[in-house]
């Protein structure tokens, strides 16, 4: 098998597990008891958090964990908006956000609220120039992601938040979910108010993420009850899964600068094979340090991506047309759509992400299925 | 360490860690993704699924999985209130239910919502009397907790459900999330639309729970994007979590029967060994079945709650006053206010709870403690 599926989902790496293994069993109090089993869980959920906001550039106290980057999408954009009063305002987002960030916004519209949506460029690049005439007195947030998680293209997020604070009183939001441990985040470099993570994007554990939040921001509880996470997100705080965050992320931030160029070498790679294979086909997405160099997407004119992919996984080959929470769905990806790509060459998107054990071999594996995979698909039909 | 804090939470067991190891290396895809790795985590996830409806006597289709019980509690509520339509209706609630729901539907008042409270007695019982009076026209829903973390007493659900039925066309919610591996559960003999679930009570991870959602009612979801749970909860499945709920919810409910009767015997021993001990201190909660078997629960009047605990903790014995969640808190219990306590004996209660790991010689160890530690705290201060 070759994974090359790695913004769907990574496998937790062994520092985290074994970092997690005491939280499973040991340490297994509840971080609210007061007594001496509730106090070492509870310095776990501390030193986690500390290592999270160190990822970012964060104080701690700036650091609310969720059971993931939709729910840390959802509380942002559902959490400022309720903050704002009875009053609905109005919601600037891109084309190409996450459904996590599109779906909620556009639910946010049952309540009243208006939504501007930005397009992007070719390269799936949302243009600064297009924010400030959409900003309006009322607008009370503007949420645009720091890459995407279809063709990895990095938006220009600090130059949007400043753009932001200048023409509007809006807060901005980004979800970082498939930029970190890719590029630098650094949120008061970014100058961003807000900011998504995800623990299993980065070798952590699934059911985990975490919202920045910068101090001072207001922001309405999602979850309500026994006023965990300082009234900002309630429940029970998942030990295991924030030990394992907090690792991960600090990995990620720390070998980010030696691991991206020998990923994006892979992706040059596996760009350059699939093109020679396979004149036709398009790279998607923007180029060089545009693009996250862990991502390789194509586009096929009048391939099927849906048995394009199924051919790939008969070869060994585990790869995904678009997001995998958009599978199972027939539609072409909206992101590509956005892009200005036609519906038939859409349909035919392929996503290879690569990771920290992907080899060269494998690239040359995974090229050469493919492009042999295209070719039978496009082969005619025998009379 | 004697730990008497089951109720706050539980060490992941050995059956649970196990299970859960595959999800967190191996069989790491994205339930979403089409390939493999996507096949097998969704292979894993249905499992569970299943596993947890069998546990309830449900369908898989009737599970939602949630990142914790108040997660769940908060879709049963938000979800079914803002399914309702525009206009705000009314709920009922007990007095002694668990912050996520008190809060929640305090929360839902101020987007207009009426709230009835309902009292208990002096065991903390409600009395399905009160209820019929209690329903309107307009009620939605209807959320009294299967047992109480507080004290442990078991409320007429059964009945109260049918009496919701009978006298509206509201909803009927109950959190199970103390109860499951207590009591028998089955959703239908009960009577409920909804039910609250939570792992990390029964032996199972932190940070993943499950709301029984019966077919066919309508819930607004409170975390959109990729449509995960049939659209009812997105982001990617927490899978090695859910896997860890299926093992521990059919573990709980295989063992209940031959389990409870053993740690009801070491409750009373506590109980009776405490009482002799301490002549003025009071038993709350209700007596043989009214009570779940893993509680023994107590009120020390004029003894302050929180340096009994402290005492107790630094003798090695760990127990909380109320919940875990309130705890920080330094008011008395609403549960034992709600009962009738004067707040002097309120502020002196200890919750202490077994599981399947407490001996009788850590309890007789236990009961000497308290003992010694609420003397000790009576004694006259020395001039």
């Amino acid at each position: 098998m070759i994974y090359l599926d790695h913004a769907a989902t990574t496998r937790v790496r062994a520092e985290v597990r074994r970092a997690m293994a005491p939280a499973l069993d040991s340490v297994f109090g509840n971080p609210s008891s007061a007594h001496a089993g509730g106090r070492a869980a509870r310095a776990l959920v501390d030193a986690a958090r500390d290592q999270v906001a160190a990822a970012l550039g964060a104080r701690a106290r700036e650091i609310v964990f969720t059971g993931g980057g939709s729910e840390a999408d959802n509380l942002a954009l559902r959490g400022v908006a309720q903050a704002q009063g009875e009053r609905p305002g109005h919601l600037v987002v891109s084309a190409i956000e996450h459904e996590a960030v599109l779906e909620t916004a556009r639910a946010l519209t049952d309540a009243g609220w208006a939504l501007t949506v930005l397009p992007v460029d070719g390269a799936g690049r949302v243009d600064p120039a297009a924010l400030a005439p959409a900003l309006r007195k009322d607008t009370a947030l503007v949420s645009v992601m720091l890459a995407s998680n279809e063709v990895g293209t990095v938006q220009p997020v600090a130059e949007l938040a400043r753009v932001t604070r200048e023409h509007s009183r809006a807060l901005f939001h980004t979800d970082a979910t498939q930029a970190l441990g890719k590029v630098p985040i650094d949120v008061a470099a970014l100058g961003v108010d807000l900011l998504t993570l995800s623990a299993h994007k980065v070798y952590g554990p699934k059911g985990v993420g975490a919202l920045y939040v910068r101090r001072g921001v207001a922001l309405r509880p999602q979850v309500t009850g026994g006023g965990q996470e300082r009234t900002r997100r309630s429940g029970t705080e998942n030990v295991p899964g924030i030990v394992g965050l907090g690792v991960a992320a600090t990995l990620a931030a720390a070998e980010q600068a030696s691991e991206q160029p020998r990923q994006r070498a892979l992706c040059d790679r596996l760009r350059a094979l699939v093109l020679a294979g396979v004149p036709s086909a398009l790279a998607t997405g923007a180029e060089g340090a545009g693009r996250l160099g862990n991502f390789a997407t194509f586009a096929f004119p009048d391939v099927p991506g849906d048995l394009l992919l199924v051919r790939l996984d008969q070869a060994g080959v585990l790869a995904s047309a678009g997001s995998a929470c958009a599978s199972g769905s027939v539609a072409p990806s909206h992101v590509l759509l956005a892009m200005g790509l036609p519906p038939t060459v859409a349909a035919g998107g392929l996503r290879c992400t690569v990771g920290r054990e992907t080899t060269e071999a494998e690239i040359d594996r995974a090229a050469a299925a493919v492009v042999e995979a295209v070719r039978a698909l496009r082969a005619p039909v025998p009379a």
